[in-house]
């Protein structure tokens, strides 16, 4: 292999250590020791590509968020038009916002509460991300955002997954989130259509 | 002072010193010597009352969620009727769910996700919370729940202003949500009416 594919791989790994290893212990859990165990990597390799833990599990989140963005993107682009698809598209959302991705942005999120450095380096992340949702749900759902109100619905949308994912963390949530979500969608389809 | 008395407001200080110190450090910087010091409770007082962090961070919650929610009970039994009533009851649920209190159940929440005796302690409390916001969210907005749809609703409107909380744990999201409540009340004051 060259080197650039074996740079490229050996971070990948460690990227996915980490992921697996927040969703697993926690952020406090997470130590970059158990990480470089975990990927078969050598300290010094480690060091050299990530300096602290916290280069590692921000960039460990913004790797996998983006590998299920683009997941998401597809599912949704998939989804058939006509009757059903808001239903299809607010069930893939609430799926995707209950995953063990979500777990592991969770831990992020909430350390770089009371976290100063994680904040800053966390918070051009969860931007981006928040954006590239609405734009992505809006696109989805066919919203029409120059109408009163639909940018507000779209936002609320994406919130109330959030929450959902929230709930799912402790238990499995899932009977419920389909019923809640089945009836959102009913609502959204009467509150956007033209 | 009565023994009893000086009892209570003894363990008082120990919950509040926890809450505090959830809020500002988070779960894994919450030590039991930080709050004894802070509560100014020698630590064999301390350990007598609660002989583990995790009894000693469930039962400060608890505490705190109890007084809230009296606290949230009251502010909306004082809503007017009519209107804009709708509005005011989703208002008030979004602050409440973006306080401190919060943010220290969720420092809990998110810890009980990889901590087993953590998730033990925490189960029933949450679920009688979450009992007890749905009831007064019911009342609040003069739900019928035996209508098809209205119970997910309700659902919803609670898991929006958790996802809502969420969001604003790290930065100040007080404007965006106000308009999205605003959205949403509007839409409940349509699907809820009679």
């Amino acid at each position: 292999m060259p080197q650039a594919d074996r740079t490229r791989a050996m971070r990948a790994r460690l990227l996915e250590a980490t992921v697996e290893l927040l969703v697993e212990r926690g952020f406090a859990g997470t130590t970059t020791t158990l990480v470089s165990e975990r990927a078969g990597v050598s300290r010094g390799a480690q060091l050299h590509h990530f300096p602290t833990k916290n280069d590692l599990v921000v960039a460990a989140v913004e790797h996998l968020t983006e590998r299920r963005g683009a997941e998401l993107a597809e599912a949704v682009a998939q989804l058939p038009a006509g009757g059903r698809r808001t239903r299809a598209v607010v069930e893939v959302l609430g799926d995707h916002f209950s995953s063990p991705v979500f777990a592991a942005a969770l831990e992020l999120w909430v350390a770089a509460r009371t976290d100063e450095a994680l904040l800053a380096a966390l918070r051009p992340l969860e931007q981006r991300v928040g954006r590239e949702a609405h734009r992505m749900t809006v696109a989805a759902l066919g919203a029409d955002e120059s109408r009163p109100g639909v940018r507000e619905l779209v936002q609320a949308t994406l919130d109330l997954v959030r929450g959902l994912g929230l709930a799912s963390t402790i238990s499995d949530d899932s009977a419920r989130r389909r019923r809640i979500l089945r009836e959102w969608a009913d609502v959204l389809d009467k509150e956007l259509a033209p």
